[in-house]
């Protein structure tokens, strides 16, 4: 704890913030860590499960670069089949052969594929699984889940966000979770009008416990979307590869239409997918939807070598495991504390928070004490372990663990900011 | 000619067929390449202004990736840079340092930049701009250019598109270009609920003649987005540095207030960017827009490097000047076998087109010979020059120019495809 110092992120946040809005923007935004004092913000150098502050101090990472991180930063396998690609092209006038071999890749290993599309941040193929579904369908609406997050564009973010207007909102209709007997009132209400229902695999708000789908869920949503002739789109741009290699959906034993893809595909290399069945290959084909990068060769190498090596290991199981194995420990540590630590979600990605606290002060006070003692832990979105994490990284996360429960303990107040 | 074989591509196009829609999508689908017979579709290796397909026929580039290759394929100094800062970090946790490093860069280059956003694709930052605009003044309608492409975003397609409903087009006035007193009856019409203007520096349709300003037309855009509090936005991803390294802008002589920024940024690597004025920094800051990759560090140490470079040799000029003594030989040649080559546009970013065949029928099969001759002439859609573009380059193309022109001479009919 001594030795925790940052003068160097002081200065450079201090450049930042005269040329950048806000310093650093979205979700790397420091806005919502606090006590802001406690967290890094720069990365200097990154290797395995852990990266270095631009002042030296480093850090067991649980947030893996908000989930594209899966298997290890600079890992091997990735980073030769990258420099393999790289040596001969990247992004050139013309399509990468190894995209072909990636979009093979996806449809053998997932049963919601029998094609493959790709592009850069998981809301352009989000945007494009709802342009296919409006095409095919020739209808507007879409249902969505309250609290749901798809990416920044308009119509994802609910009203009243700065830069979103009233008319993004219009074909937009926002049912809660796990609520089957709302979508049929939807469908009723709007009948022959509802072109999607999108939704992650399992619902993940933000500031909150994450929610499993309820028995017969996902079941239920697949029949009514079968009877109304709704597309079904999976976003499994956050879940996808840290559950099944599968896809979410076959981890939860149902089929989607169209499902969205992306983080973990290819350890931080940028690339997102949509994947989706036969009966909507020729729609996909005939709306127009592309960007500048999207051809680009290396990420797609990256993504065949992580996929493949991730199939061989199993990571989701990996990663569920030895998460299981940590946040178990964690809950039982609280416990000794007298703290009840809430863990939701699945363990390769779970949602925390210490529930004796409804401001969250606690849990954010608790949060920053792991992370100044070299453990990243994040207050209010869902963390993520990769299958990089060793047992002495965790070995010695759980060592900080309980001295951020004492730390706590030890006070009433949050700490000085 | 009689080495032009391709039997790797049709196999290649065949499985890509199988498990991609439409084979290869977006601005990469070979579609509007006529005869498809012409074309390479897939690239097996690229260096300078190079590229080889999957059969060993190689191409000088005058694509250039659609914009992206700016100064050569693999460019020492853009891999260099790109390859330091792979070793220490990419995509991880924390921002990177060089972001920093970066947005100072383009505050000290360009005008018209007092901070800096990044983000991956073009749309990226034209969305981001729409939003900041109507944050900042409460408004909802974005006035754009009929035929002006801005990305697929279902608002920025023309409606009638696969995908785009009516509801995208609500917001969206669409004027001609150079016509001001358009814009000034739709400031009329809609007083006091236009958001913002948008366009490119000068206008780029698809399958028809780029064309320029007409003298006087953005001062006067200009001075009437500040009497009507319209936020003026210029599209500079495609034109951004190769007319000037300070922005189209400042080749045009105007302020916008913000500037939408990517192709030409990073040779290749997959980065764009707003830059804005100092009244929008805060509004810019409060708007929530973000991406998984977006604080991918490569890409902007590629994009450092490679701003400094071009800005050392001057890289808009040279591209300027050695497009201008290309299409000028070019146009001569043409003249000598009987046709008028019309050549719009700067010369870095040339529209072509022999304007002896309304049906583009006779232009697409002069483009089809020039690129079995192995120099890559795209039919319906602006060409690129590089830096890297060689001396050597260009003699070549000049020969295969003389020699597609002797060939489409001495037929009346477009090729077997």
């Amino acid at each position: 704890m001594s030795t925790y110092r940052y003068p160097k992120r002081q200065e450079l946040f201090r450049r930042a913030a005269g040329v950048i809005p806000g310093g650093i923007y979205g979700h790397f935004s420091p806005a919502t860590l606090v006590p802001p004092s406690a967290y890094p913000f720069f990365t200097a150098r990154a290797e395995g499960a852990r990266f270095w502050d631009v002042d030296g101090n480093t850090f067991i990472d649980y947030m893996c670069a908000y989930g594209p991180m899966v298997m290890g930063y600079g890992a091997p396998h990735v980073e030769e089949a990258a420099e393999a690609q790289r040596r001969l092209a990247d992004c050139t006038t013309g399509a990468a052969p190894v995209m072909v071999d990636l979009a093979e890749l996806l449809v053998d290993m997932m049963p919601a594929a029998d094609w493959a599309f790709f592009a850069k941040n998981g809301a352009d193929v989000v945007n494009f699984a709802i342009m296919i579904a409006r095409d095919a369908t020739g209808r507007d609406k879409i249902v969505m889940i309250e609290g749901a997050y798809h990416g920044t564009t308009g119509w994802m973010q609910g009203p009243g966000h700065h830069g979103v207007i009233e008319a993004d909102q219009h074909q937009v209709i926002r049912i809660p979770w796990n609520d089957v007997p709302a979508f049929e009132a939807v469908l009723d209400r709007h009948h022959g009008d509802v072109a999607a229902f999108i939704s992650t695999p399992y619902h993940i708000p933000a500031f909150a416990d994450s929610q499993m789908p309820a028995e017969g869920y996902w079941e239920k949503i697949q029949a009514l979307c079968r009877r109304h002739n709704v597309v079904l789109i999976v976003d499994d741009i956050r879940h996808g590869f840290r559950l099944d290699m599968a896809g979410s959906s076959a981890y939860f034993g149902f089929s989607p239409d169209l499902t969205c893809l992306g983080n973990a595909m290819a350890n931080g290399y940028p690339i997102s997918a949509l994947v989706g069945c036969e009966a909507l290959k020729s729609t996909a084909a005939r709306v127009f939807h592309t960007g500048s990068y999207w051809f680009q060769a290396v990420p797609m190498a990256a993504a065949k070598a992580n996929l493949v090596k991730m199939g061989e290991i199993n990571a989701p199981q990996v990663m569920l495991t030895r998460g299981a194995l940590l946040f178990d420990a964690m809950v039982n540590i609280a416990t000794t504390y007298g703290y009840d630590l809430k863990v939701s979600g699945v363990p390769s990605m779970p949602y925390l928070r210490i529930a004796d606290d409804e401001s969250l002060m606690l849990h954010q006070d608790w949060c920053a004490e792991g992370t100044r003692r070299g453990a990243y832990f994040t207050p209010h979105h869902n963390w993520f372990i990769s299958a990089a994490h060793t047992d002495a990284d965790i070995q010695q996360t759980l060592e900080i663990v309980d001295e951020a429960f004492k730390a706590i303990k030890g006070k009433n107040l949050p700490i000085e900011c």
